[in-house]
């Protein structure tokens, strides 16, 4: 087995669970947030940073790693781990919803999605083997099953052919990944109708896959229902497997996933944020390059204990953030992710202390997200 | 006293000496380079990580911090050293440079300089005595008197009015300078006029400055003509002040300056190759960018002992470039600077050791430095 899954304690209150995930690259405490390093760096961050910073896994990105540097370079490199110097573990999506965010420069079939690249405009063909083929040259410690991710809004007919499809592709990719040392997750699809979402679940769990992904959620649809939609699916899944929600970043989420019983997330939200100059703070986003900060020699939160809060005022960071300098989004990007791996402690102390509802309540009652 | 400057050894071959430079905010070992932070940072770096590599003294701009984020901000601050948490020492320019690097944007008078702003086009005023008000307000421990830097090529008759306007608002720069933490440093212009040269020396030698820059070379004119302008003007400079070879710093002239008897230097070319893709090594510039580095997995040089070859790989670094990545340009920002730092160190270890000039051939020899 690549990955061992034990829940290590239960919430007698929620659904949220601790939990400790072993890899080939070391354990991870769950539940746990991992930032994205889509281009096999997380942006602006070097290897060792994130180590301090508390980030005990990262995900990347196949479709980008693909076109480049090419995943034959980085299996030459000796995988994706020696090519970007990270030693712990890493998880890699499909590249089926960066393909599909393609919009008109990719076509679906059973087969698989022809789709041309971003970059440069060639022809490309992705289908469930060419992406374990691919995932398995990077050589990630968690791999994901290549998936249908259907939008919102859309017709309950082509969510259910878009979960159908996800399903038969699940096997596809079962039957294709031969990797001894990665973990293949499936992918439960089924959009915002919960019926779809539970037949994926069920169809999925029959295939048996030691993790599960939590797909086309957060795509554009009202917090409030992909809460309700958690609320029906979780019930179901198995307990002793990790349940990733991807793509799920933001602190009122990631607090109301792990009351539904969610263990892992990603998300580019809180490295994107940062690169726009805006900091994440236990009241929500400051926008710390606007004119009122100036002139403020505090740091962006007191208290923090991130190497900007303790080493830089929001004036300074203001500064470099107009005069485009590299370090003013390297010290936004620190305190974000610093941010959610802190968050994410203090989640994982709450369940084991059995508090976890008082927690998220004192938590989610002085942040103001974003609607 | 701001500073102190103790010359510790002379080398019995050439005019190089090692000295021992005190100042407010610790000891600079000299022989030093200086990196450049031209707006409170130098480019992608943290404070920490300059002096992991060994820089022991930076630059700063003062014709970027006046306008942004303004002195009085930096003031405000504490200061330059608290503003961007770098408890060293900083030398500042006086501005003068980089307004006369503006060209029709300004306009030069008896009294200062006119000119606007590249950021807004608003309109300024630099006098001797504003940018000592600007460069008491920034808080330097090395501060630089307004001079006025004649390009290459330029008449001997302009290059003698500009020196002896130099020297006149050298004299306003003395008079109205009055932090006792700081030193103000001369400036010899004269272009490559010999004579023009000797004489800016003995007149600002005249009003007496705790140490003097050598301003207006590496402008334009061939190496071989600066080196011939300091084989000339190093001889009359006292030998207890420091002397400071301003907008130098490839390794070539680095190493032809200090046999020369240069104490400092500073350059922002290191930096700023490094963002475009390019690592010195002891052979010379290597372009990484390039396609010939995609399937290179060695580090970019074997036995440097920097971040940036002891963890990745050339393959890697191009890609990060190739692909507009922060990581990419931090990288080859460390291994430039401490490619610098460490040059710097075998330089003062082979004068304290009596064999520069076989130390001088050796490198020499083996790197083919830009024409």
């Amino acid at each position: 087995m690549a990955i061992q899954f034990t829940v290590t304690k239960e919430c007698s209150r929620s659904r949220a669970r601790l939990g400790r995930l072993q890899t080939p690259h070391g354990v991870v405490e769950t539940p746990v947030f991992m930032p994205v390093g889509t281009q096999a760096t997380v942006k602006t961050m070097a290897p060792h940073e994130l180590e301090e910073l508390g980030v005990e896994i990262i995900l990347s990105n196949t479709y980008h790693l693909y076109l480049r540097p090419g995943s034959d370079v980085v299996e030459e490199a000796g995988g994706l781990h020696k090519f970007m110097g990270w030693p712990r573990p890493i998880l890699t999506d499909s590249g089926g919803f960066q393909v599909f965010s393609l919009g008109p420069l990719r076509t679906i079939s059973e087969e698989g999605v022809e789709f041309r690249s971003h970059l440069d405009g060639s022809k490309h063909f992705f289908s469930p083997e060419k992406s374990m083929e691919i995932q398995m040259q990077l050589g990630a410690d968690i791999i994901m099953a290549f998936d249908e991710c259907a939008p919102y809004p859309a017709e309950r007919s082509y969510v259910k052919e878009s979960k159908d499809l996800t399903y038969r592709w699940a096997k596809r990719c079962q039957a294709t990944h031969t990797r001894e040392d990665q973990a293949l997750f499936g992918i439960v699809q089924g959009g915002v109708y919960k019926d779809l979402r539970r037949e994926s679940a069920l169809e999925l769990m029959d295939l048996g896959f030691p993790g599960y992904g939590i797909g086309g959620l957060s795509v554009g649809e009202p917090k409030e229902l992909m809460y309700e939609v958690l609320d029906d699916l979780m019930p179901i899944m198995p307990k002793n497997k990790p349940r990733y929600l991807m793509g799920v970043g933001s602190p009122d989420c990631l607090v109301e996933g792990v009351l539904r019983g969610v263990d892992m997330f990603d998300c580019v939200w809180p490295t994107r944020l940062a690169r726009h100059g805006m900091v994440i703070t236990r009241q929500g986003n400051l926008p710390i390059r606007n004119l009122p900060y100036a002139r403020d020699f505090t740091p962006i939160e007191e208290g923090c204990g991130c190497y900007t809060c303790q080493n830089f005022s929001r004036a300074y960071i203001r500064h470099l953030i107009k005069a485009n300098e590299v370090l003013g989004i390297r010290l936004t990007t620190i305190h974000n992710i610093y941010f959610l791996t802190r968050l994410m402690r203090e989640i994982r102390t709450a369940i084991a202390a059995d508090c976890l509802p008082e927690f998220a309540r004192e938590f989610l009652s002085g942040y103001e997200g974003e609607k």
